[in-house]
C-alpha cells in the first residue's frame, strides 16, 4: 500500500482505499450519514445490513410467529456462536467458547472459578491500566475473600512486559488477569509469554480480549491461555450491549466451575430436577436465559469478520493505524500532540491514542464537526480503526479536522 | 362476566370475550397465525406491535445512525425501566428497581448480598417446588460458603404456608427465598405473611416475581419484602431472553452490596478511575454494559401492561383461570384429569396446571394441532392465560381440543 503521492495528501488516502482488499465490506454496513467520519468502531461497531434483516426476521417471524417454539433452536445460539468465534476469531476448539451474559459477569465467573481452583494463594495480579470493570471485579473478589490485588505498574504506552509481571508474581499468586490489547494505548500484551510466566508461578491466566477480538488474531489454544472473556460490540459489530463470550481451555473444564449455578448451566435443565449437576463442558458456564435478539445480531457481525478473515483484518488494521501515525507525525506532533500508542505495528492493536492537554474539548469539537473519536481521561483522543468499516479516507478526514481544530493554517 | 349460556358452550366464551374490557389489547400484538391457540404467554409473552416498530427504530436509527452517541440516552434505560416497573407493576418507589442481566444473575447478586449481610447465620431457606434456577443458585452459594439449604416441603398445589416456613426457620436462617407465584401450580404465596415471619427470625426475604409480575399485583413496599427479582419475558412481553429486574428496598440500599463490582455499578463509571466505589442507590447493582435492543423491547411490553392496569389484568386473569377450571371440571375431570392449581382464585396466579399421567404426549399432540401449552414434568399440562392477549375463546378452544384428544365423543 504505497503510492507516489505524499503521505499527507488526500490522493494518497484515495490510493490506499483503492488498493484495500476489504474495501467492499464497508457497503455491507449501514451508513445513515455518509459524511460522518466514524472513528469509534472499537467502542461500538457499525450496524451490519445483515443484522437489520436478521433482527427483523427473529423479531417478527421467530418471536412473533414461533413464540415459545423458537426455543427449539434459540437454545443452541450460545454454543453455536461460541464455536464460530472459537474457529474464526479466537483460535480455539469447538466446545471451548460460549456466548452469554456481559463481559463483566463472565469475568466474574471465570475469576471466581480460578480463585476456587487455587485455594490458599492470597494474591491476584492485574495491571493498573487495565480496563476498569476488570480491575473492579478483581478488587471485589479480593475484598470478599480477604485476598489482595498486586498491581503491575507498566509503561502506559508499552503496557505490561514479562519483566513487569515478574516483579509482582510469586507462588502466592492465584490468578493473573490482563487485557490482550489495552483499551487506551492499544498496546498488545505478549499473551503467550505472560501466560507462561503465570504458569511458572502456578497461577492461572485470564485474558480480556475485548479490544483485540476481530482485529488482532488471537490463538488461545496455541498460546496456553487458561481463560478468556471479551465483548462482541466492538470489532465484532454485535450491537450496543450485545452479549459477551467466555473461553475455558478444554483441559481445565473438568476442574473449574461457575460460581453461579443457574438452570441453563445444569445438565438437562428442562428436567427441572432437584439438585444441581453442572453440565460437562462449556455449557456449564451458562446461567440464565440467553438474550435471543442480541445473540442473533452477534451472529451476523461475527459472520462478516469470519468472511473477511483475521489475517486480512489484521493487515488492514495495521495499515490504518500506521497511516494515522504518519499523519500525526506530519501534522499533529508540531501542534502539541503526542502519540499515546506503540509505534511498532506488531505491538499495536487497531486503535491509536493521540495525547493532548485539551483532549476533552477537542473531542467535543470533533463530534460537533461530524468526526467521532472517543475521549479517554485525562488527555487521550482515542481513534478506533475498525478494519471492516474504516477507510483510509476516514482517517485522513478525521486527522485533517483535528489539525484544523488545533489551529493549523490551510483551506479548512 | 356471566351469561345465560351454559358454561361449556362456545356462545358463553363469545359472550365473555364481548364483555372483556381488555379485549382490544389483543389487536396490539402480532398474531402471525390467527388460528393458533397460544396458552404459553406465561413462558414467552407475545410480540407487541409497538415493539416491532421500536426495535426497528433502535436498530436502524439509533444503533445505525447515532452509533456511539446513542449511549447518551441508552445509559438511562435500566433506571427508567426500573422506575416504570416500580410504579406500574411492582408497588415500589423510584430508585428501588433496575433492569439488568438475567433473573439468575440478579438472584445470585441479591442472595449473595443477603448472606453477606447476615454473617454467622448458617442456613438458607427455600421451597422444594420453587423454580429450578433459584434453587440451584442457592445450592451453589451454600456449597461455596459451607452453609446449608433447608427445604420447605409444602403441598405441591397450595404452596408454602406460614406454618410450612415456620417449621424450617430459626435464628440461624440468613435468607428466605421464595417464588411469589409458583411456576407449576400458580399458587400465590402469602408474601407479606411469609416476609414477616422471616423478619421475626432475623432473616432477609428475597422474592422471585417472574410468574406474578404483570398479572398479579405486587406491593413490594407495602409488603415489607427486602429483595426481589423477576423476568420480563412472560406477562411483561419483553421478548425471548429479555433482561430481568431486581428490587432492593430503599432502607436496605446502604447496607447491601452487589458481589459483582462491575464498572456500571461504580460511581461515575466513565471517569474510569482507580478503585471501586459503589454507586449509591439502585445503580450500584448494575454490572456490565446493558443490552440496549432488548431493553427497548421491554419498555414497550411494560408500557402495555401499565396502560391496561394491574387491577384489570388481575381481574381478567382470575376470570380466565376460573373459566378454565370450570371447563376442566365439566369436561376433563371425567376423562382422568386432575386440577393442579388452587381452586380459590385469590390464591391462584394467571395459569392453570392440569394433571394427567399422559401429560407429555398430550402436550405434544396439542402443539401438533395448533394449541400451545407447556409441559412440566412429570404430569402437568400448564396453560398460561396472559390477560393482555388470551381470550376466553382461546381457553375454550384449547380445552376443547384437549377434551377431544382424551377421547371425548363430539363433533371434533
Amino acid at each position: 500500500m504505497t503510492t507516489a503521492e505524499p503521505v499527507a495528501s488526500p490522493e494518497h488516502a484515495t490510493a490506499l482505499d483503492a488498493a484495500d482488499p476489504l474495501a467492499s465490506f464497508r457497503a455491507r454496513f449501514v451508513a445513515a450519514d455518509p459524511s460522518l467520519v466514524y472513528l469509534d468502531g472499537n467502542s461500538l461497531g457499525r450496524l451490519p445490513l445483515a443484522a437489520v434483516a436478521r433482527l427483523h426476521d427473529v423479531v417478527t417471524r421467530e418471536w412473533g410467529g414461533e413464540l415459545i417454539r423458537g426455543w427449539s433452536h434459540w437454545m443452541e445460539l450460545p454454543r453455536r456462536l461460541g464455536d464460530r468465534l472459537a474457529a474464526d476469531v479466537l483460535g480455539a476448539r469447538p466446545g471451548e467458547v460460549i456466548v452469554s451474559d456481559s463481559t463483566t459477569v463472565n469475568f466474574y465467573k471465570l475469576a471466581t472459578a480460578a480463585l476456587d481452583a487455587r485455594p490458599g494463594r492470597r494474591t491476584l495480579v492485574t495491571a493498573r491500566d487495565d480496563f476498569p470493570t476488570d480491575r473492579y471485579v478483581l478488587e471485589g473478589l479480593a475484598a470478599a475473600r480477604g485476598l489482595s490485588v498486586r498491581w503491575i505498574e507498566a509503561d502506559p504506552i508499552a503496557g505490561p512486559t514479562p519483566a513487569d509481571l515478574a516483579r509482582v508474581l510469586d507462588d502466592d499468586t492465584a490468578l493473573v488477569a490482563l487485557s490482550h490489547v489495552n483499551y487506551r494505548s492499544a498496546a498488545i500484551a505478549d499473551l503467550p509469554a505472560l501466560t507462561a510466566l503465570a504458569h511458572q508461578a502456578g497461577a492461572l491466566a485470564l485474558w480480556d480480549l475485548s479490544h483485540s477480538a476481530g482485529s488482532v488474531p488471537v490463538s488461545l489454544d496455541a498460546s496456553g491461555a487458561d481463560l478468556a472473556v471479551g465483548c462482541t460490540y466492538k470489532y465484532l459489530n454485535g450491537g450496543p450491549g450485545a452479549p459477551a463470550y467466555l473461553y475455558v481451555r478444554q483441559a481445565l473444564q473438568g476442574g473449574l466451575h461457575s460460581p453461579i449455578w443457574g438452570w441453563l448451566g445444569r445438565r438437562d435443565p428442562f428436567a427441572m430436577e432437584q439438585g444441581y449437576e453442572a453440565e460437562e463442558g462449556i455449557g456449564g458456564w451458562l446461567a440464565g436465559t440467553p438474550g435471543v435478539l442480541a445473540l442473533a445480531a452477534v451472529e451476523e457481525g461475527v459472520a462478516l469478520v469470519a468472511e473477511a478473515g483475521l489475517d486480512r483484518l489484521r493487515a488492514k488494521g495495521s495499515a490504518l493505524t500506521s497511516y494515522a501515525i504518519g499523519l500525526h507525525d506530519a501534522w499533529l506532533a508540531p501542534l502539541g500532540c503526542r502519540l499515546g500508542s506503540p509505534r511498532d505495528p506488531a505491538r499495536r492493536g487497531s486503535h491509536v491514542s493521540i495525547l493532548h492537554p485539551d483532549a476533552s474539548s477537542l473531542c467535543e469539537r470533533l463530534v460537533a464537526s461530524g468526526v467521532i473519536p472517543d475521549f479517554r481521561r485525562p488527555d487521550s483522543i482515542r481513534l478506533g480503526m475498525s478494519p471492516l468499516t474504516t477507510s483510509f479516507g476516514d482517517v485522513y478526514r478525521g486527522l485533517d479536522r483535528l489539525r484544523s481544530l488545533l489551529g493549523a493554517p490551510g483551506p479548512r
